[in-house]
């Protein structure tokens, strides 16, 4: 449960929370003279709510640890992520809105090329078409083997995800993907004796796929990886009485919102406008609001400065439309730091704009960027907090002890 | 026990601390330009000290946990307040100084008004008088049931404490106060098998007290409320080997410091000037001294910010009076923040100097206000951390490991 001492404390007041989070938002400057993405753009509303709320910067798992997307939102939602861990298959079931129920097992697949050997000449099948890698993985759905129910659907292009349903299966099987080319893909193994049901079934399954996927000319094989089952997280509903609302574009995040309890809302346009017309549109039916923009990651990722201060100028501009719901609380964050110096994720502490203004404490600084939340009001704090401030700030959480 | 790896550090040199606690003393601006109470305040004494000192920020409870005092108090004096829950009762009895030991069970009373039917129709009686409320109370006293002994007495106005004593009794019984009128009073109840025969006992008293307040004109009723016993927290002088005083106009303040077995010390005078002047009557007594204001509290509960300005002032201007007596260290902080925005308690971090002429690190902050605390050198941390800093700034505390 997420802190289990804030549920006793909890005031359903009908006010309402958006938790904007701009995916990899934060980045690093190496020397003093150059600028990072978000103090590069130009950014007046965020500015604006900087000036008058307070600023800070999160830890996302600890100190020095750079996290994937998962763990990194589950900590933003409360959930400590060294305490949940949700295995990839499940979070990738979730994000295509699979099943998988306690008991079931997932696991996350890539169709693959072997040569006449049966060793692995392509991970990921020449990275064939959606429509291509469709029929593949439509026949993988068609095998079946006695005592289990599988599933298997695709996520996107060459990937799907495989679940299996049935009695006594439980996943702490190894992966079948060597990560590698030029060797077979690894036996699927039970990793301690409660799972050797389950390794006998799947590696049954494993083998009547492969050999019904044998005549296919690229996708002639499969890698599965992340073996899974429900993570049982609480939901928002249970832990914090919020109704919770999910707008993001990418599966994955769709998927951990998922596994919280969030309703996936259908986006009404493209881009960071469309997600937040999207609140607008159902404002009323929900108090918390995830809204996650994918872009200033993935430009981290590319390495591209001006590309992802031009997202970050573009969530600036689009702002007022949240504003003007008049939200209770409003909170700009992100998941962690993507550094275009780095190109990849990152273990630094993360810019965190905390707005709500009947009970904001305005701090000294005056525009938001990693340099001002680095010395903001909120102080440096694990991101697993965010959700206690949000509460807080919404009114939402009565005292604690007399 | 407050962080167990503190006691085998521990070298009692003799030196002195005073931990000033100005009760409720941060506030919030929700504007750039607007001022706290703190920031309205003409502090130059108090702006020395965050000059030539450390200043930092705490957290009560945790992130966005708004506390009670009594938490809020123990998390100063080093316990854990989570793992330290005061019953109500026992902290009343202690306020009070009724000894509450392990076994006895004690809650907080209010006398209250019935109609014909039994129904509540005010809960404190028409607020009656203290001495009105006196001999009522009294009677209460003289109520006995066979197999315990039962003391009430009264704490102030119409609010009274009762601590039964006998064999196998266990605290955890409901309130009798629904906490609405129009209702009769809740019967009491065990909450687990253990406290059936309390119950069944204090059901017992219930009604034969009943029946002897039914012919008083007003307060002819009561409900109780915050069943406990002794929560048995260790002393400060297993604790830290501080001989302690507390220095407190009321009586909860009182109780809590009594249960840490600090010495409650008579005040020589009125007022702040009162209470430090207490301090230096006893200063060869004691090497810690506790010294709570009450009234920074009292001011933002009801949103007075001059007069919350006012006592900062005033607490200002009697500061000579500590410093006269050459502690190590001072400590100025709060047990919470009460802004008068909010006229409530809340979760926003605390304003925390620390002043340690021997010890101290000056920062780079120059006046002691919420968001120069922010800023300050000790950073933002657990307000459970201050008896460590004390200790540590006072040469208390050998090296730790090789």
């Amino acid at each position: 449960m997420p802190y289990s001492y804030l549920k006793p404390l909890l005031d359903n007041n009908g006010s309402k929370i958006i938790l904007l989070v701009l995916d990899g938002l934060g980045g690093i400057t190496t020397t003093p003279d150059s600028k990072t993405a978000l103090e590069a753009a130009t950014t007046p509303n965020l500015d604006r709510l900087a000036r008058e709320g307070s600023l800070g910067q999160t830890i996302p798992i600890r100190y020095g640890i750079t996290p994937g997307s998962g763990p990194a939102h589950l900590a933003l939602f409360g959930y400590e992520p060294l305490e949940y861990v949700i295995g990839r298959g499940a979070l990738s079931a979730a994000g295509i809105n699979l099943p998988v129920n306690a008991g079931d097992i997932a696991a996350r697949g890539n169709l693959c090329t072997f040569d006449a050997n049966g060793n692995i000449t392509d991970r990921r099948a020449g990275r064939i078409s959606h429509e291509e890698a469709a029929p593949v993985i439509a026949k993988l759905d068609q095998v079946q083997v006695p005592g289990v129910e599988v599933d298997v659907r695709q996520v996107k292009e060459y990937r799907f995800v495989i679940v299996m349903r049935g009695e006594g299966l439980t996943p702490h099987l190894n992966d079948t993907d060597p990560q590698e080319v030029g060797v077979p893909p690894l036996k699927v193994e039970a990793q301690n004796k409660g799972a050797e049901k389950a390794a006998q079934l799947m590696g049954k399954w494993i083998e009547e796929a492969t050999k019904v996927l044998a005549d296919e000319p690229v996708a002639n094989g499969f890698l599965l990886r992340g073996f899974a089952t429900d993570p049982g997280l609480p939901s928002y509903q249970s832990a914090y009485e919020l109704e919770a609302a999910c707008i993001a574009e990418y599966p994955m995040y769709k998927g951990v919102s998922r596994l919280v309890g969030m309703e996936i809302l259908d986006l009404v346009g493209p881009g960071t406008q469309g997600e937040f017309e999207t609140a607008k549109k159902h404002w009323e039916g929900h108090d918390f609001f995830f809204i996650h923009i994918k872009k200033t990651d993935s430009y981290g990722e590319d390495g591209n400065l001006d590309g992802k201060s031009k997202i970050l100028e573009e969530v600036d501009q689009a702002l007022p439309t949240l504003l003007e719901l008049n939200p209770d609380v409003l909170i700009v964050t992100g998941d962690h730091c993507t550094p275009c110096v780095l190109k990849s994720h990152s273990w630094h502490p993360v810019p965190f704009l905390l707005w709500a203004p009947k009970t904001h404490r305005t701090d000294l600084e005056t525009s938001f960027t990693e340099r001002n939340c680095a010395r903001g009001g909120l102080g440096t704090f694990p991101a697993v907090e965010t959700m206690s401030l949000a509460l807080a700030h919404a009114g939402r959480l009565n005292k604690f002890g007399a």
